[in-house]
């Protein structure tokens, strides 16, 4: 595929996630009490990389970074903010989706992690609509095509402007030749409710539909004149904050810049490091415990503010996983390793467990909530390497739980520290409910899927240290070697995750990660996702005949006719 | 990719699924009482297509159209039998699992077809377990690896002889570079509840695991040492069996040959019958009801056998999909009419369903779930046309829910015939329970999904003679044009489908086709077999220098490293 070769420099370049709103290009957010309107203004000279013009809206990679950073400084720096309205600040357009110059001369990989980040933000907002108590509201001023209007269904509620043009749309098969892959598909049916044979016909009909239809099957909630558009939109907000749990009289906290050191042999935060080994194709990191014991009660949380551990933590943590996907390809396995004190951590956990009804200690659990999952469905072999010194309890503990496997060293490394403590685990409070997986069940009761025997045997055990012949017998960790198999099994195992098919191993990890039960989320993950990348490899998308690469040339595509 | 290219041969050689078990050249059906034995004795030099040997009991298509004969007489002819015995015939081999050379040289869409119809095989073999009283017990007398673990799989209970040679193993991703498709990762964790961390380990092991180790970590469910092999499988059988609902004294009937005429332009059977339209890509398929009124008993059922409408029917249904889906890839829309009495349709119906406890009775309606289930799965685009003289009642009436599109005619062809009595749709009682689809609900309570209020509505009208503009408001019909507009849509919806991508339609059918809850059987269609079709067409799999095509040759496969 050519396209590999023409992208060779975004593959190369590197991008950031970390931005502020002072330095966005294409959103503008004002707050205006409990109500946000966050505001798609898309620079069309703002691409990433060069090579395309952000037209009508659409976006690239950047302008989702952009909206995630606002999404997540909405939820802690703004306790106030009760309803996100997200428009549009053209004309006749609130979004036209991803822009399609962009995916056409897109690598593979590329096209398939962005999609992925875009995912996770859209879900981020869902999180928002039905944990925080910040509704986001849809207010379509315009034509929302493709992924413009994906965003809209991850929105509370959808209002389009009945002005007989602006439409709501879904064109990716009939013009692309690829599957509205946002999550559309899914939401459609799923949580929209839309009969299967309508979204068939709309999704075929590339210019969509408008007004009293669109309502009418549900694909937007209500449609407005456009005489009468701002005050309705505004009486909506103002309707949605009237039933929210966000608190009064709260002052969020800043999200105070990450500090962060980047080279290209390691990533290195506060209590997060990274170090990238090319050659074995695989990152060591290891998260650090807290440096103090937990502040006394709720207010420390609220008075140490982005330095809280857990916090500061999760967020050096979801930096890190988006710059390894983003620029670390080829770097496909991730070995994680703790350095701390359980019972500290712990007493972190047992501080926000205890005050989960505040607003910031919810939120902290549930950006928490979210980077776990987006380690479950990071195409990286994940493995989790336990010994003494390591802090696997709680909250951390859920890390070796998100693991594709885990190690346990079983006694001590004679030869270094022959008198350490040997390495625990410790299953908490936080292993039992709070941070669900996509599917939602915890991992745990998704690790023991069927077996609730062995469930209740291990939260049976809460707060115990468990050794490694312990854990292991509970089903805790996959291996417990000793001293002296220790460094054999995992050169091993590291050795053969390298030289196994890449392609291969994420789509094993992508099925072994979710037993059980699925969402809207991991049918998204899952289903939708796993087709979508599947229609981006073929030629009848991505081939130099594909539908992708001749939009907008005036000629067809010329497809391969047969069905698979 | 030149396994297209080597590959023409297959795509253009005719397969067709009808068998006896006389003429079977890989199999040995045996049945002693209540037990039955399928011994599995591939002929090596018998492959569907030259270029590849058969050794070590590795399958082809044309071997699984045998297993799939064997299971559905096992379940019409041999109601006597309780238990099967899936075995091997050779020394120290059960099954090798699918012929690496077939798929190394066979074109993407070749194997993708082969894997779905492998899928629905073991389906069905699980439903025999579940729903027949007929349950299935692997005797693994030797290695089952790759698919052949995965056709124990599908059996209820897994025996595995103790020989310490002999194991069960998933070696796709360590040797091939592609998943165990047809059912092993999602049955190991949701069916088996093998722990995820062990599963992966166990899935990147080549040589799999022996005896205790494998029956420890829930892989089989016994072993048993050679010496007592023989005695303790037919205990086992025995046991089985004793446990199972299957009739005493009943006589089978049998599956007399299907009539069958087929050329290049059209297929036909005594009631259905399909012309292939190569121009407009297209399908026109008519299902005839009954020619006679149903028999007054369920006796009668027995005495007409194979002749009784609703299994004749069901049988050439199942032909003519499995033909069209391995023969015809290039039509990629069929369009389903239906011709006859609505009242006698649902007469058949009455008479199955008032008598669902008899044992023919029961498998005639499975078989006509598993049939449906096979169209839901099916990557054409399904359309439904309902015209006065059509019988859309009950059983029917399932194949316009399964479509992905219905148009029911508003009044009737004034040109044609003025005095025709308007078409109707009726729901029926087969509506509302009996033939569930693969994720749990019926196609009734999938197309309602999220809207109770229309789904009670619907299911308020059984018996109902609907015409268009009521079945419309219903919601059970997408479509009710008149005279003057059912040509053009018609014609603008068919035209429309043959200009999408192929690929983008058939994402898009399988995402819309399944909303609502996930089980098994849906995660294996969805989830895993998007992710196999994906990795299936990826370079690291089946390019130049893939795995697939590497394997035999003494040289690694050359992956590229980027994880996606």
């Amino acid at each position: 595929m050519t396209s590999l070769a023409m992208h060779e420099s975004v593959a190369l370049a590197h991008v950031e996630f970390r931005t502020t709103p002072e330095t966005y290009r294409h959103w503008r957010l004002e707050v205006d009490g409990e109500i946000a309107t966050l505001a798609m203004d898309v620079d069309e000279r703002g691409g990433l990389v060069p090579g395309y013009e952000l037209k009508l809206n659409s976006y690239d990679l950047g302008v989702d970074i952009e909206l995630y950073d606002a999404v997540q400084r909405l939820r802690f720096e703004h306790p106030e903010v009760r309803t996100v309205i997200v428009t549009s600040a053209k004309d006749k357009t609130f979004c036209a989706g991803a822009n399609i110059r962009m995916l056409a001369a897109s690598a593979h990989s590329w096209k398939v992690n962005f999609c992925k980040f875009t995912n996770e933000t859209r879900n981020g907002m869902e999180d928002a609509s039905a944990h925080s108590g910040q509704v986001y509201l849809a207010a379509l001023n315009g034509t929302a095509s493709g992924g413009g209007y994906e965003l809209a269904l991850a929105c509370d509620h959808i209002m389009l402007i009945d002005d007989r043009s602006s439409a709501v749309s879904l064109p990716e098969l009939p013009l692309l030749g690829v599957l509205p892959g946002t999550g559309g598909l899914t939401r459609i049916v799923d949580k929209r409710h839309v009969r299967r044979d309508r979204a068939d016909y709309f999704s075929t009909k590339s210019e969509g539909l408008v007004g009293k239809k669109a309502a009418d099957w549900n694909l937007v909630d209500e449609t407005v004149p456009r005489a009468k558009w701002a005050d309705a939109v505004q009486q909506r907000a103002a309707d949605l904050a009237g039933r929210s749990s966000r608190p009064v009289g709260a002052t969020g906290i800043e999200f105070t810049p990450l500090t962060k050191t980047r080279d290209a042999d390691a990533v290195g935060y506060r209590y997060v490091t990274a170090a990238l080994d090319r050659g074995s194709g695989t990152v060591d990191i290891t998260i650090r415990g807290p440096e103090s014991d937990a502040p006394a009660d709720v207010g420390g949380v609220h008075d140490q503010g982005a330095d809280f551990w857990t916090l500061a933590m999760t967020r050096e943590l979801d930096d890190l996983i988006l710059d390894l996907r983003t620029n670390e390809t080829e770097l496909g396995t991730w070995l994680f390793r703790t350095a701390g004190d359980v019972d500290r951590v712990l007493a972190y956990d047992v501080l926000l467990l205890d005050n989960a009804d505040d607003w910031l200690v919810n939120e902290i659990l549930l950006y928490l909530k979210r980077t776990l999952k987006r380690l479950d469905v990071t195409s990286r072999s994940l493995i989790a390497l336990i010994e003494p010194g390591s802090c696997f309890a709680g909250s951390l503990f859920e890390i070796a739980l998100a693991a594709d496997r885990s190690f346990q060293l079983f006694g001590v490394f004679e030869e270094i520290d022959p008198d350490a403590t040997p390495a625990v685990v410790i299953v908490g409070g936080m292993n039992a409910g709070p941070l669900p997986m996509g599917n939602g069940l915890t991992r745990l009761a998704t690790r023991f899927y069927g077996d609730d025997d062995a469930l209740t045997a291990a939260i049976g055990r809460i707060g115990d240290r468990l050794e490694a012949d312990d854990a292991e017998g509970l089903g805790l960790v996959t291996f417990a070697p000793d001293d002296i198999d220790w460094a054999d099994e995992l050169r091993i195992a590291i050795e053969e995750r390298a030289s196994f098919s890449p392609d291969a191993l994420t789509g094993l990890e992508a099925n072994y990660r979710f037993a059980g039960p699925e969402t809207i989320e991991t049918k998204i993950f899952g289903r939708l996702s796993a087709w979508q990348n599947w229609i981006f490899y073929r030629p009848n998308a991505s081939g130099p005949d594909g539908a992708l690469r001749k939009f907008g040339t005036g000629q067809r595509a010329d497809f391969d006719r047969k069905r698979v």
